[in-house]
């Protein structure tokens, strides 16, 4: 699968993707239930609204980026009818030909995580049919229970050609709590020694260069970017925090390789609510959140080739 | 609603969770979907022979445990139908009034984690109705974010009187490959660390003794969980691993506090699959997978009574 993704990133000439997090703060007005709908029925309305909200935004932005990535716990908040919306963004997203990265941070141990495995990234049994019962392209992974939670995911990833994201580096300001703890051992953090560990774990899994098995390193920390850059020589890197945490263009720099390729750039808020944005909020207006989108999306991937790649 | 658990346990005399964890596996043959039924319609049959089955064995046992822990991965794994199956498996749970432990080891950043938070503990605001979604009682959560990922829980907890267990020293093999790193700035494993900042996370959500933040520890590691019990002494522990993953009642002696508080021993396919095990098979048929339960529990009662709570 990270084959596909680096296709599509090269076609595209935009290593961006972008995060469908919709909540009600996001969702446009006129999208929302009307007055006199609540409970059950409002939470129904939503479900279609977000699909709604996210169908435009998938429109006006396609044909410049490669990978959109939905957070699930925003659909999660909604409950079923959430869940309902997040199926059908991904089965929208794949009609569209975009790579789809489940962010959805899960990890458990053994059969547990094979269920999650199976759940989002490979197919179960039903009566003799499989059913690929989420469906999507790459999944976001939580490494603390080590090898024992990554393997079931590496080993349906082998079988159905998908991929996943491990937590190393999280873009929060508190991420340093844990993740920066010097170890004893190395004498380095326990970021670097998960990121080792990311870069092992992909070993069986190389499509050319990089491997199915991808980190997360956030924008917020480039010199910790750097770092796991050529620590992870095979391994991509899903980069979240640009725009709204406060990375920017010249932060990303490091994550890339020589060649351009090694980092997709996640942008959510940026992207989706860019019609509530100061930059973009006289020219576009709430009915108009997909062009705002679309110019979000252009700003983002110029500020990139200028800041990130240029040199 | 660690006092509620605490008074569910005293009254029961029973620290025991059963884990609610169906697989294809564990259901018995008559509950599955006849030949011929297969696709999203197998999907829908399973749903509902997994909240039967879950049914049966709430029936079998509530009177003699305090409360049950549904793993949603084996939810998760059949898609929308078993996402349904699980909230009216923590509906009927709640109708038995045993206290709901969501074994959802969720964690992620700022709002994200608060999405989390309210889909399962809290309530989502539908149209000026609240709507519990999912509705446990209690969450597992992810600490790799540090505070960022966990106080938006803890904010939850304090408004709805809900609690969380924060995973801090798993019960699988390879748990140690993280956890047991010694960290430079201590001179002791990460998990301790970890622990640490459990019981600072929970200092403002006590009642009584014990936080509602607790802490996962699996019962495979008796010396750190004797550790782990001295350095959160207001903490309640979640202990998986007794039973089919290798933990004995001996094993569980340290988790306790000297009055017979401070641990819930969680038995997920000991209990429900029982009437599987050699030790029940002849006594019980796959029909009586309910009596087989039973029996497990009483088992399980007698052993944690004789070994980990006597003397």
């Amino acid at each position: 699968m990270i084959k596909k993704l680096i296709d599509q990133i090269t076609k595209k000439e935009s290593p961006i993707v972008v995060g469908l997090d919709p909540t009600l703060v996001i969702l446009p007005e006129h999208l929302l239930p009307g007055a006199g709908v609540s409970g059950e029925a409002y939470l129904e309305k939503v479900g279609e609204a977000v699909f709604e909200f996210n169908n435009r935004i998938v429109d006006s932005t396609y044909d410049l980026i490669p990978a959109v990535k939905p957070q699930i716990a925003m659909y999660e908040q909604f409950g079923i009818p959430g869940l309902i919306a997040f199926k059908k963004t991904v089965d929208y997203c794949h009609e569209k030909d975009l790579v789809v990265i489940g962010d959805i941070k899960r990890g458990d141990i053994g059969s547990t995580s094979a269920s999650y495995a199976v759940a989002h990234l490979g197919a179960v049994d039903a009566g003799g049919e499989k059913i690929a019962v989420f469906d999507e392209d790459f999944a976001t992974v939580n490494p603390y229970l080590g090898t024992d939670g990554i393997k079931p995911f590496v080993d349906v990833c082998k079988e159905h050609d998908k991929g996943i994201f491990v937590l190393v580096k999280t873009s929060n300001p508190s991420s340093g709590e844990f993740q920066d703890q010097i170890l004893s051992s190395t004498k380095k953090p326990l970021y670097e020694y998960v990121g080792q560990m990311v870069e092992k774990w992909g070993e069986d899994v190389r499509e050319g260069n990089y491997s199915d098995v991808g980190a997360v390193v956030g924008a917020t920390y480039p010199e910790m970017g750097k770092v796991l850059r050529e620590l992870m020589p095979h391994t991509y890197i899903l980069v979240p925090g640009y725009g709204a945490q406060g990375g920017t263009g010249a932060d990303l720099k490091y994550f890339f390789d020589a060649d351009g390729l090694g980092a997709i750039i996640n942008s959510s808020r940026g992207i989706i609510a860019a019609y509530k944005n100061d930059k973009y909020k006289d020219r576009f207006s709430a009915e108009n959140y997909g062009d705002a989108a679309r110019a979000a999306v252009e700003d983002m991937k110029k500020d990139i080739k200028e800041n990130a790649l240029a040199g």
